[in-house]
Formats: C-alpha cells, sequence, structure tokens
C-alpha cells in the first residue's frame, strides 16, 4: 500500500508542502547518523563527526528556507550550464586548432586535404571507439530514448555514470568535427541532461536519509527542461520541450521546478560567457539586430504560412531519406557487418567521404562548407537581403564581409551557392545520421531550415528590397525544425535564441502550419522513426507508425499474478507462503475456484499481523489477521495495451490487476509493460 | 461502460485521429437528416433540402482537410478576438467621449468635478444592475470560477449564453468608467473566453449529429489560453496560463489546440487593429524602445531578485488588504444589507468617493489620475530615466509631454506623485475590488507593480542614469502581478506584450523569486481568497488555506449506490428494476449479504440481454444475461477527499464506488463532489 500512497501523492496538486511528519523522520535519520558515527571504529572520529555536524547543520539551514529538492533543481541547472559552457569552450578551441592548421597550409592542396578530411574522421573514429567502449547506450541522440524513460519504462542503462562521461567525452569530439559532418548538441545534451538529473535524484534521497520518494520522475521533467535551456539559453522553450515531448500528461506540479531549474541553467550558461569576455551583458545567444518599426507587412502572414507548408513537405522528404538510410545501413549487409564488429572504422570512413565532399577544391566552395554552424546560423539571420548585399560588397563591415565571401565564391553567385547547399546538405545530413556516435541532429535540421526559407525570400526579394530575408530564415528554421521533430517549441526557441520578439508572430504561423501537415495521416516524427528502427519501448511512436495496435488487447500478454492469498487462508499456510516468497504484495481473492479480487495485503501488513495473533493458535484466517487493502485501479483483460500503458503513466502505478467479471486473470507490471512493447515493435 | 470508454479515450495521448467508425456514424446521420427532411410538412421544402445539402458538402469538404474540432478551436479564437476588439474600441470611444466632455468644462470646476464623479457612477450603477438583473453570476473576475470548472466541476450557470451577455455588457460599462474605479479586462475575458468555449463545444456536438464526445474540457481549456491570447495579443503566455491557472495535470493532448487558437486569436486581434489602421503592422500591444546594445548590467540580475522580493513582500500586504477588504464587506452589517438589496447603488456610491478623490483638484494631481491605464502602462514602460527629462522636459515629442506634464504637475516633482500614487492606489484598488460588477484585477495589479519597480529604479538611476527604468517596470510588473496571482506567466506576458526579449531573463528572475516568497508558508493567492470567500467548490485554494483539510477521509461523504444488483439476480426482478430505477449504471455485487463489487451493467446492455433472453422464462439470472464490465477505479472509505477529487478530474471518471475490504460502501459523483468541497469551504 505504500507505493500506492506515494503515488497518489504524485498525482496530487501542485503544493510545496513539508510535512511534519517528513521532518521528524528527517530528524531521527541524522541523529542515527551522528549517534552511529559515535560508536564506529573508522580513524579520526571526532574531526569526522564534527564535519558531519556542520554538513548537518548546513542543511537544516538550508532546508529552512526551501525544501531540498529546490537546491537539487538549481543545482541541476548550473551543472548543466556549466557542462554546456565548457563543452562550447573545448570545442571551439579544437575547431580554432582545425582552421589554423588549415591556414597554415595555404598553397598546399594536398596537405590542406589531409588536414581538412583526417582531423574529423579521427575525431569522429575516437568519438565513436571511446562512446563504444564505455558505453554502447550512448550513441545517437538519447531524445528518443529519454521519451522512452519519462513515460515510465525503466532503462538503467541509459542513466549510468558511465554513459555520462562517454556521451560527454564523445559529443565533444563529433563537435569538434566541425561542419564537415555537421551534427548539433541539442539532443545528447537533454540525455546528458536527463542523467545528470537521475544522479541529483538520487543524490536528494540519500539526502533524505534513504527515504525512497516517487519524486524520480519529476526530477527527469525538470531535467529535460533544462537540457534545452542551458544549451541555447532559452528557459521558456526549454520548459514548452519538457511538455510536449515528453509524456502524455504534464503534471503542473512540475511546472515551477521546471522553470526555476531552466531559469537557473539558462542565467548561469549566459553568466559564464559574459564572465569569460564574450558578451558585455546577458544577451541572446545569436542576436540579430532586425529593424523593429517595420518588421513585416501585414499580408506577409500569408507568405509565412506558405513558407511553413513548404517547410513541412520538404521536411517529409527529409524524413523518408532519413528513415530510408537508417534502414539502408540496418539491411545492407556489408554495412552492417562493418557496423557491427568496426563501429570506429565506419565512422572514420565516412567522415573522410564527406570530408571529401566538402573540401573546399572539391564540392566545398558550392556550399560554403568553410563555414561552421555557428557562423552559418548567423550569416543566415542577417536582415540586410543579399541582393542589396551584392550591389556593394566592399564595404561590408567584418565577420559579414567573411561570409559573403564563402557564400560568393569566385565564378557563382550567392544565390547558386544557397541552392547547391541546401541540395547537397540533405544528402550530407542523411550520410552523417547514420554515424554510430553521440550527435544530435537538431540544430543542422534549424540551420537547414533557415538556408532554405532565406533562399525563398531573397528569391522574391531581388525584385523589391522590401523583404527582410533574415526574418524569413528564423520562421522557416522553426517550421522546419519543428515539422521535423513535430513540436511546437522551436517557434519560441528560435525567438529566445535570437531575442527578436518582432517575428513572434510568423514564427508562430510558420511552425504551425508545418506542424499540421507533417502530424497528418499519422506520419513518424523524426524522434518516432529512431524509436521504430532502434525498436525502443515508447508506444506513443509505435502507435502512430502503425495505428492498428492501438486495438491490441492486454489479454494475450497476461502474465499470472504469483502467490495469490484466499480470503480464508489460514496462518499456517499464511507463515509458509511469507517465507517462501519474494514478493512484497499479496492479491487476495475470494477463494481459489472463483478468485474474486477482493484487495491486496502488504508484506509487512501481513508479518505484523502474524506477529501480534501467533499465539492464538490456528484457528484465525486472514481476514481476522489484518484488513485488506482494496485494489485502486483494474483493468479487463479486453482493456487494450495502449489504455494500460496511458492509466499507468499516468497515475504512476507500478502494477495493475486484469480481471474478467470481478475474477483476477492476472497482472501487469512495468517490467511487463516494457516487453509487450518490445514485442509489439519488432511486429511493425 | 460507453462513458468509461470515453474517458479512457481523454486519457490517451495526443494525436488527432479521425476513426471510420465516426465517418460512418456521422455519413449516417447525414443521411437521415437528408431523408427525414424530404418527408416532412414544412414549407420551401426543395429549396430547403438544397441548401442543407450545400451544407453538408461544404462540411464534408472541410472535414476532408482536418477534423471538425480544429475549426471550432479557430472559430473560438476568432469570436473571442472579434469580441476583445470591439470591446477595446467601444470603450475608447466612451473614454474619449468623458474626456472630451471634462474638456469642454475647462474653468467650471463644479461641472468639471460633476462630469469626472457621476460619469463613472452612473456607467458602475448600470454595469452592476444590468449584470445583476440579467445573470447574478456574472459578477467578479470569473477566473476562480473557470479554475473550479476547469477541474471538473459542473456549474452550468457560469457558463450560460445569459452570463456571456451580461458579463461583456457589464464589462465595456466598467472600462469605460476609466482611471477613476481602475480595473480591468483579462479576467473577465478569460471568463467570457470560455463561455464561448462552451457553446463552441455544444456547437460541435451538434456538427457531429448529437453523438457526445468528453470534449468539453478539453474545448474549455483551450478557451482560456484564446482569452489570455486575445485579449493582449500574447499566444505563448495564454498557453502558459492555461497550464498554471488551470488543473493539476495537463493533457498534452490540449496542447497543440491551445496553441493553434491562441494564435488564431492574437493574429485576428492583432490584425484589426491593422485594419483599423491603428497600426502600421502586426507589433506588439504596448510596443518598447529599449536599447539592445547594452539592456543592463550583469550585476543588476540581483538587483531584479531583490526587486522580485520586494514585490513578493508588496503583494503579501496588498493580498491581506484584499481579503480584508472583503470580508468587510461580507461582516459590517450596513454595508452588507446595502450590497444585499441596492447592488447598484452601492457601486454609484462608491464610484463616485472613488470619482471624488482622483478628481485633479482634490488629490487626482498628486497621482496623475487623469491618464487612463493605457497611458499609465505606456509612460511607464519608457527607457529614458525621468532624470534626465526633468533637465529638458520642454524638448520632449508629443505623447510623452501629456505624460510628463501629468506626472509632474506644477509645485510637485514626479518623485513624489509616483510615491503618492503608490500609496493611494492600493487602498483604492482595494476599495473597486469590492465592487459588484464585471471587472479584472490583474491590469491594475500589473500596471502597480510597473509604477513600485519605476519609482524604486528611478531612485537609483538619479545618482547616475546607467539604469533603464523602463526594464525595471516591466520586471516588476511581473513580478507583482506573479506573485499576487501564483503564476509564472506574467514574465512571459510583459515580454510578449512590450515586445521586448531583451528583459527575458530580469523579468523571469524577479518573478521566480517573488513567487517563491509569495507561495511560501501556504499563502492564498488573489484569486483563491475569492475561491474562499465566495465559498467556490475549488479544493486545491482550499487545502492552501487550511493544510488539515487535505486530511479529510471520504468516510463521512460516502453516499448509499442506488440500486445494486445481485450477481444471482432473477430477471424478474431485474425487468422490475429497469422500470423503476433511472440510474443509467448498476453496480453488480456478490450478494446482499457480502455485498464485494464485482462490476458494473450498463442500462442499455441489460435491456438488449433481457430482450434476448426473455423467452427462456425466468430460470435465468443476471450472470448468464450479461457480461459484468469490472470496475477500473475504486477507492477505499480511508482515502481523502483530496485524492478522491483528484483522481476523479486526471481520469475524467464521472463516477467512482468506495469499497471497504472489496465490499461496496457507496458512490461518490461530481454533483457530491461539488456539495462536498462546498461543506468543506463552509467550515474554513
Amino acid at each position: 500500500m505504500d507505493e500506492t500512497c506515494v503515488n497518489v501523492k504524485r498525482l496530487e496538486e501542485n503544493e510545496e508542502q513539508c510535512t511534519d511528519e517528513d521532518k521528524t523522520a528527517q530528524d531521527k535519520v541524522e541523529e542515527q547518523l551522528i549517534s552511529s558515527n559515535g560508536h564506529s571504529s573508522k580513524p579520526w572520529q571526532q574531526s569526522r563527526s564534527r564535519i558531519r555536524e556542520c554538513v548537518l547543520y548546513v542543511k537544516k539551514v538550508l532546508v529552512s528556507f526551501a525544501r531540498m529538492e529546490w537546491y537539487c533543481y538549481a543545482l541541476l541547472g548550473i551543472i548543466t550550464a556549466l557542462m554546456s559552457f565548457f563543452m562550447d569552450m573545448t570545442v571551439a578551441k579544437l575547431l580554432n586548432a582545425h582552421q589554423w592548421l588549415y591556414g597554415c597550409l595555404k598553397g598546399h592542396h594536398l596537405l590542406q586535404f589531409l588536414c581538412w578530411t583526417l582531423y574529423p574522421a579521427c575525431l569522429c573514429a575516437l568519438s565513436t571507439s571511446f562512446a563504444h567502449s564505455i558505453c554502447p547506450f550512448s550513441a545517437g541522440s538519447g531524445v528518443p530514448e529519454a521519451r522512452a524513460i519519462l513515460l515510465g519504462i525503466d532503462m538503467p542503462d541509459y542513466l549510468s555514470l558511465s554513459n555520462l562521461f562517454a556521451k560527454l567525452f564523445g559529443l565533444i569530439c563529433t563537435l569538434a568535427s566541425g561542419s564537415t559532418v555537421f551534427l548539433g548538441k541539442v539532443g545528447p545534451f537533454v540525455h546528458l541532461s536527463i542523467m545528470v538529473g537521475a544522479f541529483m535524484s538520487r543524490l536528494h534521497d540519500s539526502c533524505r536519509g534513504g527515504k525512497q520518494r516517487a519524486a524520480k520522475g519529476e526530477m527527469l521533467v525538470v531535467a529535460s527542461a533544462v537540457g534545452v535551456a542551458s544549451c541555447f539559453g532559452a528557459p521558456v522553450s526549454g520548459v514548452l520541450f519538457s511538455i510536449e515531448v515528453m509524456g502524455t500528461h504534464y503534471s503542473v506540479r512540475d511546472y515551477c521546478p521546471c522553470f526555476f531549474a531552466a531559469a537557473c541553467g539558462a542565467i548561469t550558461f549566459r553568466l559564464l560567457s559574459v564572465c569569460s569576455r564574450d558578451q558585455e551583458t546577458i544577451q541572446a545567444l545569436f542576436k540579430t539586430s532586425f529593424s523593429s518599426d517595420l518588421p513585416y507587412q501585414p499580408f506577409e502572414i500569408f507568405i509565412f504560412a506558405l513558407l511553413g507548408l513548404f517547410c513541412s513537405i520538404l521536411s517529409c522528404i527529409y524524413l523518408f531519406c532519413h528513415r530510408w538510410a537508417l534502414r539502408f545501413v540496418k539491411t545492407n549487409k556489408p554495412i552492417s557487418r562493418l557496423l557491427a564488429t568496426e563501429k570506429a572504422l565506419y565512422s572514420a570512413i565516412v567522415a573522410f567521404l564527406l570530408g571529401c565532399f566538402t573540401f573546399y577544391h572539391s564540392a566545398g566552395h558550392f556550399i560554403a562548407a568553410e563555414l561552421t554552424m555557428k557562423q552559418l546560423l548567423t550569416s543566415l539571420l542577417d536582415s540586410t537581403s543579399w541582393y542589396t548585399v551584392s550591389q556593394n560588397a566592399s564595404a561590408l563591415p567584418e565577420p559579414q564581409k567573411t561570409f559573403w565571401q564563402a557564400w560568393n565564391p569566385p565564378g557563382k553567385s550567392y544565390f547558386q551557392t544557397l541552392g547547391f547547399f541546401i541540395i547537397a546538405k540533405v544528402g550530407l545530413l542523411v550520410v552523417a545520421c547514420t554515424l554510430p556516435l553521440p550527435a544530435g541532429y537538431f540544430m543542422p535540421v534549424f540551420v537547414y531550415g533557415e538556408g532554405t526559407a532565406y533562399l525563398l525570400s531573397d528569391g522574391i526579394s531581388s525584385a523589391e528590397s522590401l523583404i527582410n530575408p533574415g526574418g524569413y530564415a528564423l520562421a522557416g528554421a522553426a517550421a522546419f525544425s519543428g515539422a521535423v521533430t513535430h513540436t511546437l517549441s522551436p517557434a519560441l526557441l528560435a525567438l529566445e535564441m535570437t531575442g527578436q520578439c518582432s517575428h513572434a508572430v510568423p514564427s508562430l504561423v510558420a511552425t504551425l502550419v508545418s506542424n499540421a501537415v507533417a502530424r497528418a495521416k499519422h506520419r513518424p516524427s523524426f524522434y518516432d522513426g529512431i524509436s521504430l528502427i532502434k525498436q525502443l519501448p515508447h508506444l506513443p511512436s509505435l502507435i502512430r507508425a502503425c495505428p492498428k495496435l492501438a486495438n491490441v488487447q492486454i489479454k494475450q500478454f497476461v502474465i499470472p499474478a504469483g502467490v495469490v492469498l484466499e480470503r480464508t487462508e489460514t496462518l499456517t499456510s499464511l507463515q509458509r507462503i511469507l517465507n517462501d516468497s519474494t514478493d512484497n504484495e499479496f492479491p487476495v481473492v475470494d477463494s481459489h475456484d472463483s478468485p474474486i479480487l477482493l484487495g491486496t495485503i502488504n508484506k509487512s501488513q501481513l508479518w505484523e499481523g502474524l506477529q501480534q495473533h501467533g499465539n492464538e493458535g490456528l484457528c484465525k484466517q486472514l481476514e481476522d489477521v489484518c484488513s485488506i487493502q482494496p485494489v485502486r485501479l483494474q483493468l479487463t483483460t479486453e482493456s487494450t495495451v495502449k489504455q494500460a500503458h496511458c492509466i499507468m503513466s499516468v497515475t504512476g502505478e507500478q502494477r495493475v490487476f486484469i480481471t474478467e467479471s470481478g475474477r483476477l486473470c492476472g497482472v501487469i507490471t512495468w517490467k511487463e509493460m516494457k516487453k509487450i512493447i518490445e514485442e509489439m515493435a519488432k511486429e511493425v
């Protein structure tokens, strides 16, 4: 019953309550810690106990201000932001080193080629081999796995400390390979943040003296918000992301923690860049300077809607190619054999091939391959139309001049370069997505959407320079990335990243339209596609891919309920059952012949009851000894798996009994549920 | 079982699915409509049926693009935005008329006094008498009632069409009384939007041929988002508002509809102001122009946090005064007698007194009473420090000059005016809150927060003009209104209203800090306070006021389950029960002596069973005739009311059986739940 009680608590509304019970329990644990320490035989007893007392005093003072959770949330935000900042710094250093080397070799085409191709190939190989030798679960984005975890499925391998280190190091290597492999940071970072969250929840539990609370789910939801927030310094989009990608029901209880932790993360991340003298004050990550007097004409709203439509069609094509590539890699025998045994080699080969293609003297100068992802993002968010710039390119200030030169290679116009960029990048991105290393796919998609929208709008504006192509790039990026991931938060993310409120309505319109088309007819999202290919236990994506699965009944998956007690069970047999069984809770039925489910009995309650009535002999029955706790939730054999999964994840119930006309048929636990979904995934 | 099936559907995840069943059912209804029309004896049969066919064809075409819901959502957004816009226009016209009259009477102090005091007094009396004669439930903000409705409580009086008209007309009168009574629009507008939503949900049901779906709750949640969005043209804050003020669990299924409808509302609202030539393009409602190069120094983050702290303390004082005033009005005999019989008179007297105080030649010129709420908002969001302005006031451009003159009356400095404004407005606002007319309290609080923060920051910046007081005003407004309502969405609302992304972090920090202090120690929010005084059936606010209520057990409130069937019930008695009873569902127990709950049987199923087996005589029992549907959810007598309420509102269950060791004790329905909560409210 304890378990169910805790679950009911999870259901209760948003309220910060530190009950007296909790406090006294905590105090007791602290006293025990002090006293037990006094009797131990470890060295430096006195100083140890003094330090411990100090720690406990500090803890007491802290707890008097706010509950321990809130410190954990703040710490979660700060740690994630620190990770994000130092990762960015390391990656920037590595990228600079590469660019410096490349610049030094100017004039030596062969050496430049080797530098351009081998550097990312080595880094990708390193990333892959490191990630796979430490923790094979660290490859990929991590968001699909995180979604399954947040829906209640237990996947401890994905939350381990070794995974954290493997993912962190692997991601740094991936990002340092630069625009050759052109992969991003967000997805793995959300996963990293969730791992830190899982660690924090364990820390919190140990702080409360081992008294387990069902706060793990809460901490993971908060962590998913923090992941996005401290990646871009965008707290509100983080909260929206945590609502939409995760789960079917969002507990309003998690809302304030999400905001708080996300704000801590975002502020720390931005303050760190102020401390490192990158910025003078806290500002948007990719600050733009659109004119705010007349950001767009009212009729342009319709053009933005059309842009959304175009982006959604493009996203369907991209998603189709992506799924095809993943399936090809899995089914093609030579490649799958290579991937099974020599992952690092595969990564190196693919990175080398990508390097060959993007080398300046091969195809690189057609697609502005020398610009890093950050530079691409900044160059496309420029409000001045390139058509205008092309009239007077020599007068441009510094960073813009570099961008202009990259987009305007000798003999080609920026229009052709951008067009070729868009065609080539789909292919390159799809190939890069097959790499078995920790990498994010959101930012490439975001930049790609930006480029497409810029090309379109600049095409229109070349006639009359009324249109601000930067605004279109912003809306296009939001729309395309929203359509690919089936989320609306990119609309806000684009604004928070650029600090550009004037384009709120256009980016929202474009994202809504693109989402409407992308979600129609049960098309799976990017994450759904990965879930399906990886056969992850994520039911919503399975059902989106194959709507028939929504009607699969639970009948065929029910397992027997283990030890079942009768209402009239004698104390002798109870004693035997207690000694034999490892279960913590037993269902009680009317009789074994007519197993009408009456309720459950807790093991500890049963022990107590037996000890109290032990002397009174064997005439007593189960009913007289213990009170039977009724079962709050039961499903019928005709319930669908979808219903069961949904109810279990919303109520947080750990096991649900299955009955037929009141008669107990079996039980479903989360472990069982995971197996069921995995089985269903194999069939798709 | 139908009901429970529908409820399970409500629980299922965010997915747009138009099943074939639905479609065929719909087609049938349409065919029936056409055919039944053909046989009727009404006039113009042919043209009527042709029109009907056309309508059905249009409907078919629409449904082929998207489900009918989405058109309802869009319509909801558009209707609400139209209402908001035309209300604003009417109010502006009425305010202009007042100002024109007041201006004409320049020089005649007595006539000016009468104009200043009688105009709002008459309007308030009109608002009150109209609202109360049409629908007495239309008074007040409406948000506390909306919160109860969204948690599942049935309050049809608050969603009626008469309430809609009473509230709309009353609100226009209230707003037209201007800065004398100083009341706002948001709260009633959210309520209005929810009423439109309820109407839309009925329309949607009738579109689907009377086939009821449990989409009402969904539509109301969407409507609450639309209310905020189309009041300020702020879609994202609308969505956040719908998450935080409403309910304990937010269904992610409602997320996309909320965004979509809120965007429709916000865009329509802003486009209308473009059409009416107020603005050149879609822009923020109160657009500001802070410098974006260095919006604030990094160390100012701490000042913003301190500002949040200060605002939260101020909010506690304000809330205390507000609750005291409400209680005083309720308990003071002369006033309560006046309020019981002559509400309009009370409103007129209070408005007259407020007018006397705010008249320019009494105290009005100390508190800039001649500025309307919009002007106050705009004047305080100015980025140029008043200290700088005071050096060279004559060079100011037009609107700013008026503001400057209003804040700088002859013989007083702006500093003194603002200080007096802050002191006097608390009192005026608390008095105005007792008026029994439709009015919002969010915007006054917002403006008040703005003023306080402006005063503080301008006080600091008078020494060195580095600080932008407009930014502080923004953060202060968000922090104060957030602290008063216990919400975080004002932080985003302030940004969306002003289009000022650069101050995202400061306003978020200030709002988080102010919320943390305001929510500590179970302090009730503004809405909670009203819920308590009005004894509304809103359990979370009751528990916040009196935490002990969280432990009240359901035992004492259980009512008997009505007609209970035995497993072995004979067909004769079944026939009799069916004829006598009006229930739609019957619980089935093992036997009346040992009433172990087996499940339920639907009335229609029972009828079918009886008809099928009617000929086989009376030897058959209930078990043989129908299959018993197990009860998915049951509670024990020891469950608390809080648990029951929470589970019922999350699962959408309409009735829950209460058992004790498997034996049926009674039942709890929403009607019963409402009574229980009302009873608990009386005790607080």
